[in-house]
């Protein structure tokens, strides 16, 4: 069992609130700060607000019990002081990154640990000059993290690397599925692994080979079956009667092809960019984009629901 | 309404037992031949097979009365004549296919269309000699298709254009999800997408920035679940207040520094295949490959059956 029994949330937006819910749910004593005095006192109502939702899809029990957990602070020092581990969760932002950290680590105690959810800054851009830097990590989630487990835990050069099992541990037992990133590399594993299907979705719709409503049905109707539960490797390793060194005599030549055609890399283009939003407000005008985050949060609560109920 | 009601099936494997099941459950007559006669005896027991698992996930009623519409053929010509459609599914090899294609396009009526599941080799290959050319083109499954409901249409150039349109209809009504390639590519569209992500996959392990199994938990814990109802586009779109073009002018920079460092692509290495295929023998070995695919199979169809649950 981990130690890590009082969580502090520093900025507690979207993704800090998600978090809060994440921690408390998991029976942690959770102290959260934000510098807008506004945001953090609407904090427990919103999570409030994000547990009615899950009970309603069958995904926590009781509300009101992890809410009782969770303690909003009105200095940052408060919320720090005491706490095992630190999520923060502020602005993505190099230089707000620096001065939030560099209050946390006035604050914290020496053995806490500091997980930043920077989805792309790395923690080594703004810990160095840190007295406990080699507590500092980045902790990155998926946005909402109380919906998709995964975390990117990535040390800086300094990070204590015993932090990395200790960590890990943690998060599991908290229900998020964590993953550690063993060097800084930029976008991290999530994104780059976004990254590099959005740069072919993006050069396929560019030379109008296929409609983005089509390649969007391409990974919903296709891909994206297997892989909400099975990863790219699993997918091949179950893919050729050999398993994946099997696989990969058959179809790397494939594969590298496609890399080839892909090795002189443009910037997603003004043109393709205005064609597929064009394309997309046809589908969905901007006034639906936010009833349509709610239908996918609510799509989102219910594969879970579903996921969890299914034998691994 | 469409009017391709008769269906023949040429290539009786997986894939084209598959393709049986999804016609017949649609209401077509299915007319099945294969070269190799054990193997297209053994086809109704399989498909019986089949549609018994789909009714324990609740994805079918009926198994008796689907498999009432499908008859064997002694002999392609007899497959064939009669048909509306015509699936070939036989070993993606050119010189198979087009030595079978020869045959169908002697067999067919001429304005009967013929759909190749070939995964890789585009239609012009084997199809410019025939004298029906027009009528071909490829009609690309996910593996299996009667689960996966995504099909790639893509014509070779002499395929009548008109083809699209209708058959595009008719595999929707068939239940399927169709998409139109407009030109022949490397690939297909799927397998690009595909192949994107897996090169990213294996750069990112043989650099050892992390293992397979997490490389895996970052799809199937995180990229996977929302791609398992929402494709690449839709997901973008909605992960920035203002849409598509809000969210590229936000990341398009990071992806783009992404596609740069990955300009100088190699092939997949043989020490990161021999290093992935160890990890996977440890988690999953050999002779359980079997066993586990028939636990994809129920998770695939358990997935299913939830996901037409849902409000779309």
């Amino acid at each position: 069992m981990h130690k890590l029994n009082t969580v502090a949330i520093v900025g507690s937006g979207l993704v800090g609130s998600g978090w809060a819910l994440v921690f408390a749910r998991a029976g942690a004593t959770v102290r959260i700060f934000d510098g807008d005095a506004a945001l953090r006192a609407r904090a427990p109502a919103r999570i409030r607000q994000m547990l009615l939702d899950m009970q309603g899809a069958g995904l926590v029990q009781d509300v009101e019990e992890p809410l009782s957990r969770i303690t909003v602070c009105d200095t940052l020092a408060e919320a720090v002081g005491p706490a095992d581990y630190i999520q923060e969760s502020v602005l993505e932002r190099v230089e707000v990154k620096q001065a939030v950290c560099a209050e946390i680590d006035a604050a914290m105690r020496p053995e806490a640990i500091c997980g930043s959810s920077s989805s792309g800054i790395p923690a080594s851009a703004f810990t160095e000059a840190l007295r406990n830097r080699s507590r500092f990590l980045i902790a990155h989630p998926v946005n909402p993290p109380h919906l998709v487990p995964l975390v990117e835990l990535v040390p800086a050069p300094w990070t204590d690397p015993a932090i990395l099992p200790a960590l890990r541990a943690a998060m599991e037992e908290w229900g998020q599925a964590p993953i550690v990133v063993k060097a800084e590399i930029e976008g991290f594993i999530l994104n780059r692994l976004q990254g590099a299907l959005l740069n072919e979705a993006w050069a396929l719709y560019e030379a109008g080979l296929a409609s983005a409503a089509d390649i969007d049905l391409t990974v919903s109707q296709g891909l994206g079956l297997r892989w909400a539960f099975m990863g790219p490797f699993e997918t091949i390793d179950l893919n050729a009667p050999g398993g994946i060194a099997d696989y990969s005599a058959r179809l790397a030549p494939l594969y590298h092809n496609i890399a080839v055609s892909r090795a002189n890399p443009r910037p997603w283009s003004d043109a393709a960019i205005r064609g597929a939003e064009k394309e997309r407000r046809e589908v969905l005008p901007t006034d639906q984009l936010q009833e349509r985050t709610d239908w996918r949060n609510r799509r989102l609560m219910a594969l879970v629901a579903h996921l969890r109920s299914q034998p691994k």
